[in-house]
């Protein structure tokens, strides 16, 4: 297939994480025999530099003409003047916005080698693999807010909002992927006390039975799934809920593997390109040493592939190779443990020495 | 000094272990020369099944006239039927209400000799002792909610409200309770992108300024603290927060100590009795059998003579008296990982003969 992709490199270690991305999407292309071509755009702190705007108009035409995005990521000490006129995050939650990508795609799983970096116990850890889809556009953090005094006291509201649209479309994205994966999806609320989860969950309820008899489905209360994280994270394959406890669990969720420098992310909308990204940082402060750790952005690589190409055996092949390297031995400083370690590129190259 | 305490047993193993909570309470009035004196009074599906109603106008009366309320645990399969006119649960969300409860206390505390039932390492989870503060009457599960058909496509909303008067007592109770432990006092919330949350954190540090300029106070997201609960749990001394935060961040942390018989949880107001009980329900399964975990219910003993009787040595002295007899290898089944146990009135007999 012929594909065009346009890199986000950005900020701090971006550069360097999304060559390393392209260096392993081009390996792909040879062994399977597509056709990638890309268009590097500026984005975040660099393009604030060089254009005055975090997302300069000709980036968000690029995106949109593309059929998928892989961005590295933005910020940086030297953009945090809280008095400047933009921010390199502005870029950011700009592009989401432009590309219509209302569902963000957090896997969590975890390596056997770097288990004994979990928090958890190996026991508990050990063979955890979720996807999380949270909403990304509705709810508490887009609904009408204010202040207002009444009778002389201060008081502040936010509202929370979802309507049946809203709940539908990231819904069947989660059980459409809930079938390539183990075919169990989880629906998360709060739908004892808030009428917006109520809604959530008729809704969810209808869709997976309606469109997706053969999914396993069930429903976990927000509080609950705080609780099962930590206690049994590996009875969990797809969970789907909104924007608010989406945030709130996927954090919590990537302390799991603990190492945050192997988490991909994904955002993506009804058709149209999808963003794929590293759930880290711009880490100024390794930025340029050439040590960064390019596996999340290598992962998210396998996601582009998976959710915006549909091409599956080539995602696979990409996560296939991750894990061979691990088991290899091969480290980058992040999850050496104190151990032998090894830099981007050369973490690139035996990525690529497996796909070849 | 005088002391007129309400028992409210309940139902399942609440009468069980809230029996042994008052030969605790008896024991400390012995020792310390009090004089306590107790009315037992009824909740939940006892309540309904002898008056019909799960919280009796003479139990109010009674927990209204008294220095402080003992909870057991309300509820049970018996009076599951979701038909039936009303549920136990009712009982417990009337009485916080009837005594102005607005804050609910959960302290996490680790015992060395349990921290093997941990799902968190050794040495992560170890020395972990968070006292939460969490709003309990405003905020989303009590503001303004429904539904509305927009267009031809249905909405729900629900509304987070916080007024500053809400804000500042909460925060008061908690750095008050920070002075007598680390001095250390965190307050979370999701300022970054909710009004009401940021109300909360320009009331909290103005509190904290003006009234408790010796509490050292730092501001954490909600999103951030959902990752240090796995992370650094032993960061933290005493957290303040939201309701909903609050119902999220306690059940996550809930589980960090991997023995949930052994948490107890208290509700206060501005004054008046506070309520006090063991997180954990009423365990039908194992009602009667004499079997239950006691020590939940005799650590909630511990914090009503801390916070409603202000006998912060009376309460160290029965903290003290548990932590000696897990010391001394003495468990319930719950906590005993398949090894020997003794049964509810044994573990209640083991802390009164530390404390005679
Ligand atoms: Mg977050
Ligand atoms: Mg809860």
């Amino acid at each position: 297939m012929k594909a065009n992709i346009v890199l986000l490199p950005g900020d701090g270690i971006g550069p360097e994480i999304v060559l390393q991305g392209q260096r392993v999407l081009d390996a792909i292309a040879t062994k399977f025999n597509h056709q990638f071509t890309y268009q590097s755009c500026l984005i975040g702190g660099i393009a604030i530099d060089q254009t005055g705007d975090p997302l300069p108009q000709p980036t968000i035409d690029a995106c949109l003409a593309s059929d998928a995005v892989l961005l590295g990521a933005v910020g940086g000490p030297k953009w945090d003047d809280p008095s400047a006129k933009t921010r390199p995050e502005v870029g950011l939650l700009k592009i989401r916005k432009e590309l219509g990508l209302f569902a963000n795609l957090r896997p969590i799983q975890t390596f056997p080698e770097l288990v004994g970096a979990s928090p958890l116990r190996r026991e508990i850890i050990e063979g955890t693999d979720i996807l999380f889809f949270r909403e990304l556009t509705g709810g508490i953090y887009f609904g009408p807010s204010g202040r207002e005094t009444i009778d002389g006291v201060e008081h502040a509201m936010a509202t929370m909002v979802y309507s049946v649209p809203e709940v539908e479309r990231v819904v069947r994205l989660a059980a459409e992927a809930a079938r390539g994966r183990d075919g169990r999806l989880t629906s998360v609320d709060k739908a004892n006390v808030l009428e917006p989860s109520r809604l959530w969950r008729q809704v969810a309820e209808r869709v997976v039975r309606e469109e997706f008899p053969d999914v396993k489905y069930d429903v976990v209360l927000v509080d609950a799934m705080a609780m099962h994280l930590i206690s049994r994270p590996k009875d969990f394959d797809v969970v789907v809920t909104s924007n608010m406890f989406g945030d709130i669990l996927t954090d919590e969720a990537s302390m799991l593997p603990g190492s945050l420098g192997m988490l991909p992310s994904a955002s993506i909308g009804a058709d149209g390109p999808g963003l794929y990204e590293p759930i880290h940082g711009s880490a100024p402060d390794i930025a340029g040493k050439g040590i960064a750790n390019p596996l999340a952005t290598i992962l998210a690589c396998a996601m582009l592939l998976r959710h915006s190409l549909k091409l599956e055996d080539e995602a696979a092949a990409i996560e296939a190779a991750v894990r061979k390297v691990l088991a290899a031995g091969h480290r980058t400083p992040d999850i050496a443990a104190g151990e032998a370690s090894i830099g981007t590129e050369a973490m690139g190259d035996e990525v690529l020495k497996v796909l070849a």
